[in-house]
């Protein structure tokens, strides 16, 4: 594996070299296959938006860790987005990303188009069931059935051994577990650590909206879940009440506005009454315009 | 490729030898990683439900031609059967399956049980869109989506090179094509055309449901699309008058009931209103509480 000064030395300057970009769905299938013929090689793909923040980083490196060969998708996928929501005003920046991905050696970056992915007559969607329906599901109907079948064509136009997402999405990350078990398919997804801000914030690309005055109060989704978890470390159980301990200290005032606070199952989503296991506690609210989401493991 | 003749040789009587019969996923997935490990190998998948008739083994001959490995999975699949239909009642023979594959040089049997194909907690599907809507999907809801569930599971786990499909489901197959090309599967969906009794009569496993009254009347489908090509041939190319003329020919008795006469796109399954290029003829009905169809490709 090749460290970062190994990198910069590729280009004979002080950046690494970017990744070769595939655009197209036959070609990236070409280069897959070249690299299968080594029948030891092991493919690692990270799926984005782009406009990546350490989180996107941190699951490039788990990636060059554990496979050959890296791929990372930047897709916008307007089948996860609501006629309502931010598609058009999503963050973009390629230039940027491909440099990041560079620097974390990543081997190719796959930027289709919105065509190549939904052409003209495209009709066929992935369906995911009880999972999606609560929490997130409940703002975005049909985010996760957009996120379930994208998730599904790139597995199937890449063919990797193992896939990586982060915990942040945390009901899309147990979605996309649902869906390979489901579907068989023959990958292994990995969950990774949410990396958060030095207040605690969870990065988010949407965090580029936030003015100065928003991004100030971002930290209480972080601060009420770390309340979930004292809570429950100081001997309650009672879900109710720690859920109503996480909507005070998310608060309301002209800039916040609260969206769910949840104790949910990890791998089913569904709601639970009383904390007697591992247990994830779940959060959203709008920061001005924004819509943030947080979560956090806690244990009795 | 071995002869019938070459078959029999293989066990010594008069009986080809059975092919490798597998019923857990982990078991297959392991088979076609060693058959995958000659980069030269090229898997052929024949999803049926099994009760084998001249339309299954033409699929299993056309597989075994392009193929250098065939697989044929059989599973009579609860996800497409509606609540009133005929799962429990649908016809079964595993071992002359197994026979008549063998004698087809069949490589592998996929026989897995219904809990290894829907777990406890399975819930995730791939809901195929306007495709499915009309024809048989119009009486059978969440048919086609079990189909192209299973169909997608089928894939993920053997992971062919080729699929083959019967055009007597011709809705399915077209259903088939579109969820292949739209989640982009890497498999080339191949659909034989159909294999008909002296009298015309689709082969169907269903068919074993007729008593001889009714059998005698299964013909009028055939009939029927037989009369739409003549019309055409003759040059009328008016939807409506070939759909009445279809549905004059089916008739209506004590043991027919017509449920659909129809003149679509053959990739689309859309209704056409002129026959201006090649449509498909397509006709469901009961005889008795039989539930046959039949179609045919008719050209201006």
């Amino acid at each position: 594996m090749a460290s970062p000064a190994a990198d910069f030395s590729k280009t004979g300057s002080g950046d690494a070299a970017i990744p070769m970009v595939s655009c197209t769905i036959s070609e990236i299938r070409e280069i897959i296959a070249g690299i299968r013929s080594n029948p030891e090689a092991v493919v690692g793909l990270v799926p984005t938006m782009g406009f990546f923040h350490q989180g996107h980083l941190s699951l490039m490196r788990a990636a060059r860790r554990d496979c050959s060969f890296v791929v990372v998708s930047i897709f916008v996928n307007p089948a996860q987005f609501g006629p309502d929501e931010d598609l058009n005003t999503y963050p973009r920046d390629l230039d940027t990303d491909l440099k990041l991905a560079g620097r974390e050696d990543v081997n190719l970056a796959f930027v289709p188009t919105v065509e190549a992915i939904y052409p003209d007559g495209y009709d066929t969607y992935v369906e995911p069931g009880a999972i999606a329906q609560g929490l997130c599901g409940q703002n975005r109907p049909g985010h996760f059935r957009g996120v379930a079948t994208v998730v599904a064509k790139l597995f199937n136009i890449i063919q990797p051994d193992r896939a990586y997402f982060g915990q942040k999405d945390a009901q899309q990350a147990a979605v996309i577990r649902r869906m390979t078990a489901d579907l068989d398919f023959d990958v292994e997804v990995i969950v990774r650590p949410i990396v958060r801000d030095v207040d605690g914030v969870a990065l988010s690309s949407r965090n580029s909206y936030l003015t100065e005055e928003e991004r100030a109060q971002a930290p209480v989704l972080f601060q009420a879940l770390k309340a979930a978890e004292q809570a429950v470390a100081e001997g309650e159980r009672d879900a109710v009440k720690i859920r109503r301990l996480m909507r005070r200290t998310i608060g309301q005032n002209y800039l916040v506005e609260m969206e769910y606070a949840r104790i949910v199952n990890p791998e089913t989503m569904e709601s639970v009454p009383v904390v007697d296991r591992q247990a994830l506690a779940a959060v959203a609210a709008r920061i001005g315009k924004t819509r943030l989401i947080d979560n956090l493991l806690i244990s009795p």
